[in-house]
């Protein structure tokens, strides 16, 4: 079994508005490839982001006493501490200028994914796509509608891991491929039932997709082939534990 | 940029003693690869375990009141549950049936790496190599000594991760590359990594063989080709969080 991971060139800076998908089919010409059956398209949180207008001028944010003082104790910007305060909806750890939330979403990350890396201006901060398994299904479908092809969409975000050093991509949101591959039951070759061996795939493919797109360069935009998935509708919500099961919630 | 995974066919059951190095050099040829300079070489840690013996008869454990009172909560194995115990040297989280300690060998993860999975014979368990980094310098060195190429090479094992559902290939040992990238120079201070500069690659490189390994087939050797990485001595020492700015421990 071989895969190949190919980031897509040529996409250009993404504004607000833009048609994303008509982006990646030009980044696919410009890279000499046309998309094809079981391909895999992950793309970046941010440039979803971007196009779907999830921006925030931070000058327009009026910080609570309580983002203020977090603020002040740990030197960070207030209207961003709040900004992230509001994207949440439960705080998981705050610590050592550090913030943990679940957020609005659903997912449990470091400064509800708010990041004023990567945008122009500085006073401007992105959130998260308000349901990146909607974005992932319409990048998709348009796609689907202009190519022919139907093709899973990741899309993906940096995270960083207790006990771990650096950030890895994850799978924010899904379309079109089984989050995680559940080997319970099957036995191994020496007949061991497994019992607690279920792989998340679509983190996986995410991290693959991050070796080839790097932090710099601004590629966000990559092609996975030859990963032989498993087609259905899929959520990134499968990959999130439930708070009734979660040790660190 | 374009990587390619290719997954290394032929490996038979490995047996203590076993020459690992050699084994992988006869699989390439059956996959039909040559390694070549600037390939890198992902290994599953339960490979390596068994060639270097890192293997345990649980009816030789004698386990302690401690370890019998949690395996009775929990239905565990109480002999399993102490192995557990001797591998470690602190305990994390100790919750829901699930033991997350620090291990010998310094990493943090569920059991202490303990595993009956993918091993011959229903007594046995599977223990972390002693020192995977040096694993890792071992494998390498016999293959620059046989073939003239120096390939990086990775010991991958699989950990879950909180609040996210199923499990990731991470990388336990590591020969040849660095460990992590820092994109912008800096440093951050704070234990969870929270601005987007320092990439977990080794990681991620882990990660996407995984894709091509499976659980089931047991191909427990990937070659990496096309990542630009950066060449060094490399340790995964790197991926783990000092304790004193660990939020989680």
């Amino acid at each position: 079994m071989q895969l190949t991971i190919t980031v897509i060139n040529g996409i250009p800076e993404v504004q607000a508005g833009n048609d994303l998908p008509g982006l990646i089919m030009a980044g696919c010409a410009a890279t000499g490839l046309a998309l094809q059956e079981r391909d895999i398209l992950v793309v970046t949180q941010k440039v979803v982001s971007k196009a779907e207008g999830c921006l925030l001028d931070l000058r327009t944010v009026e910080p609570s006493p309580f983002a203020l003082e977090f603020a002040r104790q740990w030197g960070k910007d207030p209207r961003q501490v709040e900004v992230v305060l509001r994207e949440s909806v439960r705080i998981v750890r705050m610590d050592k200028g550090v913030i943990i939330t679940e957020t609005r979403q659903g997912l449990v990350c470091a400064n509800a994914g708010v990041d004023a890396s990567n945008v122009p201006g500085k006073h401007i901060v992105s959130l998260l796509p308000r349901d990146p398994d909607a974005s992932a299904a319409r990048i998709r479908q348009v796609l689907r509608e202009k190519t022919g092809v139907d093709v899973p969409v990741i899309i993906s975000d940096s995270f960083g891991r207790t006990w771990r050093n650096g950030i890895i991509n994850v799978a924010i949101g899904i379309s079109g491929l089984q989050a995680l591959i559940d080997y319970r039951g099957t036995d191994d070759p020496h007949g061991y039932r497994m019992s607690a061996t279920v792989i998340a795939v679509a983190d996986e493919l995410a991290s693959a997709a991050e070796l080839v797109m790097g932090k710099v360069e601004a590629c966000p935009v990559a092609l996975i082939r030859g990963y032989d998935y498993t087609p259905t509708r899929g959520t990134a919500r499968e990959l999130v534990i439930d708070p009734e099961r979660d040790m660190f919630r």
